[in-house]
């Protein structure tokens, strides 16, 4: 090995309220900076009613239907015992729950190997925007 | 990099049947023996019956509303192929599949990244109370 | 640390359409050939319509009524908006979210710290059989 690279950043992504916003222009952008070149990158969210998923990057249709599958799985208009924080509240948990927090991407020649319709999304589960914090971590070979 | 810190560790949690066990602290003793300073905190179950989830930690109704959303998506009675375990074990399953069996958590300036609302919980799936194999892995900067 | 090890590798595992393929070995054998003994293991999926999880790798039974169970929660008979990839591929997607597009394994003494009943699968979640790559990642000490 000829150079170990350790880096840590947190990201802030202002969201619209529900829907999916991609940031894989923000993630290429720091690992370019630091100049990763081989290893393991993780993405994370320090949030509980926000999470992360990668998918098809191409038809808008596609997040759409994914919304939509994940309110049919975590509908708004069942009762909860959580409830004091609004009827999207506790649904938005369930989301979470059933997506990802946290996805580890291996970085090869200096980029992720995604494939060519992977896009990585921030998941906002919540009706109101919201700014979320997102930890990015690099370990492995600087270019 | 001042000092490369990589450490792995096997935890072992009791849970008392179906629920979860907040391992949260168990995660920052183990991260402050090392003395982990920067880098990537990986949680790894070693069961399908039992998974990991980051959630809430404030209302225990979270939990309880998480729990009933598994069990609408993966009930009890209905008639399962795999069934020689009991009523319990195929749901068991298909919850560990819908949430997490690796959590992969960066550390910076020797904590964990978990937001304020975040805690980091054993899930046990099975009616029985069980003794689960967590592993815990660091890989960084020691302090 | 004594010897500091990186590496990584792109698997490529021919599907035989819908279905669960173990790829445990596979991933043993790609361990073993880097001689890898101590840190962090990680698989990722290049695609959106085939995912990752950890499962039961005894009963036959526990993949089968785990698809079934995928399929309840994403019907091909539902109407979506994306339909033009035919009937099998927007549940692809749903199914791919709701499981494991990456997984984190740690490594002791030379094995991933796998569970007794635990494979690792890959997911193929379109009809037809495909060529699926799968990216290889460990960081850590090398034997």
């Amino acid at each position: 090995m000829t150079k170990l690279l350790q880096a840590n950043h947190m990201l802030r992504i202002k969201t619209r309220g529900k829907g999916f916003t991609e940031i894989t222009e923000d993630l290429r952008r720091w690992l370019g900076g630091i100049s990763a070149a081989e290893g393991l990158f993780t993405v994370f969210v320090c949030h509980t009613s926000a999470s992360l998923t990668i998918q098809e990057n191409a038809d808008p249709n596609v997040r759409r239907d994914l919304m939509e599958a994940l309110e049919g799985l975590a509908p708004e208009d069942r009762p909860y015992h959580h409830a004091e924080e609004g009827p999207d509240d506790m649904p938005s948990h369930i989301k979470s729950m059933l997506t990802d927090v946290s996805l580890s991407i291996p970085v090869m020649d200096g980029r992720m190997v995604l494939g060519i319709w992977q896009g990585v999304y921030l998941i906002e589960h919540r009706t109101a925007p919201h700014e979320r914090r997102i930890a990015l971590s690099f370990i492995g070979q600087g270019g």
